[in-house]
């Protein structure tokens, strides 16, 4: 996005903003659906909302022909707001209630159980409403994908997934294939997000193919899907990544190894979510003040870690620029205006001579970006804004100061 | 509180909820003042918002006497519609607009300066607004209080205060001196948040002091106040704790100990936040599942880091108890409903039996919960409720899945 187009978002629409560009939204969808399709014709996209959920940025990735992959009733809510078929939805999480789990079967979608705790909830429901429903069991693989450890989901001590372990998974299978509420659709793993290293995810989906192959010997089960999950990774900084040709090659050569002694063809299914967003989105911040310190040289934005949660929760890096500046003269931390000293959205940067007013860009913001954001500090929520062929639109209006007290009540005495 | 009102509220207003226990703050709110007011007439405590923002609360701790310490344009919107007067709230912040700035201005309360270039965009407003403001200034006092990195502003490479070193901020108190638009009321510091151990925080406070001293025989400048912060820790497990006796019984020895030295009293402002509502909050959760694992045993709860980032975030530990059942029989993982490993409130636990069902209370959730909480997954905002003598309210309504499209206009044509 040029300087100009950023300029006049800030004019109209203040600061802090994401800004997203649509073009690369949908050529970030094509490309990772092309490497797939021509390699794996059977493949599902399912875009994980949990990324962005923002409803403009769901219809775009939609129209794109994305599923969706939801984890909680809100997504799923959204994905149907967004016009997603059911038969395109996956409801995945280690914590569905009951009334989600309603929510999920009273919309016909794929529930994709984590625990034999939750099939039990799942059976009595369904005995209860005289109700069928497709579901898919969320593997355990037990590999290190080597990753954040907050993001690392394929740990064997990982809170999500059935363990292959002790034929967990698979007494699972086999007590639900003998209730004629469920009928068996899917197998499905994700082994975290973000991986730059292809290995662990081979190990895993290797793992997984041989458990495909055991429903298949052992119960007689034949898959609609396998579901391989997300984590195709992102550069940031100067992270190694996985291209989506890679990652759908190295699923794709797998897939069809197995093809001949599976003895089937099942449908493969991804679910990208940071690679369609995250390098479509910027942070815009206004540089509030400039301080030099005997220590360290500040920029103070207008932006923190309610805004963009990343730098400060994962130690993420993002890049930075200056709106209509190049060059790195002095070295700035870039930092947020918050009342945390954890609130530095970016250290050590290289930048042309920051001034009081100046625009600040912070990359690769459009996943888990606003969908982190909070309103930490009395600070209200940042605007969204689509950028478009011609055209810029807003997609979210900026939170006001009386949006804090939404839904709050004082007693009358008080 | 008892489980009969645990569970009354769960019946009544669903999981997850904040219940924040009245007289609990109100205890506190006394317990603190007192210890100052007896020592130090002079006292003025100013309620650190940041810590609980919900309009009841911030009622509740006005009622006791208490001012505000703001930190946005946010909470000082939150600190006028509470009706601190004026003369109780000081505005602190590393990144305050110009907007907040004016904000201020327009609202007549002290504005807490932080930086040499914030000091020259108030001075140019108020030039052109041809209005005055009483100002004090933070001061870095490049200290280490010891407590979490992300919570230790002190330090000097901190992006707070200005630095006594190379007389910045003597030189910023001189400059301010000779403008007509401004008042110079005071002097701050805040060296951290849940300080357990007093000694770093009487080093920074000697470092004040010798600067007040400073600027009446250097400046003649005489203050109406020492701001010294806040920071009194709090006991979540097993931490040594500073006794709001001892932490009063500190300060004003040593501000006794300048009394002759600097030849007039001024006011002492003390900052409490974490202190007054920690302990005075519950987060009340349902085990949604319970999940028996090769490696770990997980109690998946509906609430995650969305609900209550300070375990995910800082590495904090919060009790867990079980409502209604005592004893620790087994050792589980409370896991939280998001879909990020990261994702655990409470690791290790010792705890009785848990059913699905069951209610789990996270303890001393009152301070920086709610406060500091997300939309995350599309997880809708919790409920927060007030106990107090003899009802129950609710003082914040729970969050709905449409609350999550809150602002968002989608393109017609996509």
């Amino acid at each position: 996005m040029d300087s100009g187009t950023l300029k006049k978002i800030a004019e109209t629409y203040g600061t802090p903003t994401y800004v997203y560009d649509e073009e690369r939204i949908r050529e970030n969808c094509g490309k990772i659906k092309r490497e797939f399709e021509k390699r794996y014709p059977r493949t599902r996209l399912m875009y994980a909302y949990k990324a962005n959920t923002n409803l403009a940025i769901c219809r775009i990735v939609k129209n794109e022909g994305f599923g969706a992959d939801v984890v909680s009733g809100g997504e799923l809510h959204a994905a149907l707001k967004t016009g997603v078929s059911r038969s395109g939805i996956i409801f995945t999480g280690n914590g569905k209630s009951a009334k989600e789990l309603e929510f999920a079967i009273a919309s016909g979608v794929m529930i994709n159980v984590d625990s034999l705790d939750e099939l039990d909830t799942l059976e009595k429901i369904l005995k209860k409403k005289n109700k069928k429903v497709k579901i898919s069991f969320r593997i355990n693989p037990s590999v290190n994908p080597k990753t954040h450890p907050k993001i690392s989901t394929g740990l064997r001590e990982s809170k999500f997934g059935l363990h292959l372990q002790d034929d967990v998974a698979l007494d699972a299978y086999a007590r639900a294939k003998k209730n004629k509420n469920l009928e068996i659709a899917g197998v499905h793993m994700h082994i975290g997000s973000q991986i730059t290293d292809i290995t662990p995810f081979e190990e895993a989906l290797e793992k997984l193919m041989q458990f495909v192959l055991r429903l298949k010997s052992e119960l007689g089960i034949k898959l609609k899907f396998v579901d391989v999950g997300g984590g195709l990774g992102v550069r940031y900084k100067d992270e190694k990544v996985v291209s989506p040709g890679n990652f759908a090659g190295s699923i794709t050569k797998i897939f069809d190894s197995y093809a001949k002694k599976i003895g089937y063809t099942p449908g493969l299914w991804v679910e990208p979510g940071r690679f369609i967003v995250a390098d479509a989105g910027i942070l815009l911040a206004r540089a509030i003040s400039i301080k030099k310190t005997p220590y360290r040289n500040f920029v103070n934005v207008d932006a923190g870690f309610n805004t963009l949660i990343r730098p400060a929760m994962y130690d993420a890096y993002h890049e930075v620029f200056v709106v209509g500046k190049s060059g790195g003269k002095r070295t700035y931390d870039v930092a947020g205006n918050l009342c945390e000293s954890g609130d530095i959205l970016a250290k050590d940067r290289k930048l042309p001579d920051v001034r009081r007013g100046d625009l600040v860009g912070i990359m690769n913001a459009g996943a888990y970006g606003f969908s982190m954001a909070s309103a930490y500090n009395s600070q209200p929520l940042p605007a969204e804004v689509l950028v478009r062929k011609n055209r810029i639109e807003l997609i979210r209006e900026r939170g006001s100061y009386e949006d804090l007290y939404f839904k709050q009540k004082v007693p009358k005495d008080l």
